[in-house]
């Protein structure tokens, strides 16, 4: 499909793109960057890419597509060093979390350099690092594409057509719609879910001996890294905010319920809950 | 290790229960009560019990443990439907998620007639019902033992030997005790969990293309029966609504650090909550 694919960041989400990517043999030939020379000798050594470079020209070099997928922070850095390097023809994309921030930059810093298109593979796991990679990471999740008006219509069908390829359902949407949802669907629980673990721990640890299944699923992804979510809930922090006033007053009326003894509302709000999650496990993965 | 127990209500909890008592032969002879008829030849189908009858009275005869797994709702009227058949050596227990009113309802009613200790085992999953029954729900959960100054110590020995040879660890608390910390890890996130999921559909089901694995986690819970849902936080509102009213003061503090941009606090945050959690996955199970 690809001659070279370039990955920046072999991480849980690089690595496991790289591993999929040979098990799949959509790329001849796979090369990462790195910034840690330990970082490179562990994704060839994983067989993740074929090898790998701490010069971002010569990781580019040949390279039909890019993937970033590096911290957001990161990514306009690295979208600078790789513009001179890189053909007008080559397909950039990345796997950021939050879109409209990465997308103006990316495309104002590649613009007329590289093909950009903004991509978010809705794939991870609260564990992080290349040794937690997984060829099937991606298997049957979503993969939300948010294309421009500046966008290159071949390159968005590549692009597209490679996510597939990897086993992913692909959607597309504006990226300030994409990090409106986001924020309701990803950054508002992984809050929420920190929240919950440090509310249950306020007076002491005590309580994580009576914790079950339930509060295990709810928290899973508080164990996620927290400086990567850390700069996405402060990248998407306008977002975010709106989210978390909503989900605020959301609770403030499930309280009112309680308060009311309102047991038909607090039935039908339950009620409407379930029937929306069970909608949500119909629709896969 | 117990002649003949007799379980009320063999749904998802009372029919595991019943499939591990036979699989470990904890009892002789298993008897199941119901409402229903056809629960009752699900139930011997399945294997959860050796018969079953629709009488209490009937059900509890020579039976030296009974264990109530209805509802909370129904297991005053239970206690005393069996009170005048139960012989006052004999152990009854429960499985109710709010323990102080049940253990105060049930400690009265059978006062004399028979030797109460109320149990939360801390298993069960969003499915419900006796097709959902398995063998090994309870392996590895907790079990919360909320003994009060009136329990039998015998009883309450072998109530704990019980649940540990399920296969369960046991702890035990105060009935008071127990509620507020429940309220905090368990019908709090059920809450949490069941505004998210509407909140994310609040203007239409479109954010459902869109979720991934952390969002489809966090609210698995939502999923479960809401009746019993609705039944639990209303007998435990008061403890649920000084969750609720800490979670969102705990929400209030991370939308402020949002809102001064405070990456610093929120870090803190995130960091606090990831190594709480790392911490829990320890613990087991």
């Amino acid at each position: 499909m690809f001659q070279k694919l370039t990955i920046f960041g072999p991480g849980l989400l690089g690595g496991s793109l790289g591993l999929a990517v040979k098990s799949r043999k959509l790329a001849k030939h796979v090369t990462v960057w790195a910034r840690r020379p330990e970082a490179i000798t562990d994704a060839v050594k994983r067989g993740v890419a074929n090898d790998g470079f701490l010069d971002a020209a010569t990781a580019v070099k040949d390279a039909d597509f890019v993937v970033l997928a590096t911290t957001i922070g990161v990514m306009e850095t690295i979208a600078r060093d790789i513009a001179p390097h890189v053909k007008a023809e080559t397909i950039v994309t990345d796997v950021g979390s939050v879109k409209y921030p990465v997308v103006t930059a990316l495309e104002h810093v590649l613009d007329g350099k590289a093909r950009f298109i903004g991509s978010h593979p809705m794939a991870g796991s609260e564990e992080s690092g290349v040794n937690a990679a997984q060829t099937n990471l991606f298997d049957g999740a979503t993969c939300i594409l948010t294309p421009t008006d500046n966008s290159d219509k071949d390159a968005l069908m590549k692009v597209a057509a490679f996510w597939e390829a990897i086993g992913m359902k692909v959607r597309t949407l504006p990226p300030s719609d994409h990090d409106e949802v986001v924020a309701q669907v990803s950054h508002l629980p992984h809050l929420v879910s920190a929240a919950l673990m440090n509310y249950a721990c306020q007076t002491g640890k005590s309580s994580l001996d009576f914790c079950g299944n339930g509060f295990r699923d709810t928290t899973r992804i508080a164990a996620g890294p927290a400086e990567m979510w850390k700069e996405i809930c402060m990248v998407n922090r306008d977002e975010l905010r709106r989210a978390l006033d909503g989900l605020i007053e959301e609770l403030g009326v499930a309280r009112q319920m309680l308060e009311n003894k309102d047991e038909v509302s607090l039935l039908a709000f339950l009620r409407r809950a379930k029937s929306l999650r069970e909608e949500m496990k119909f629709r896969g993965p």
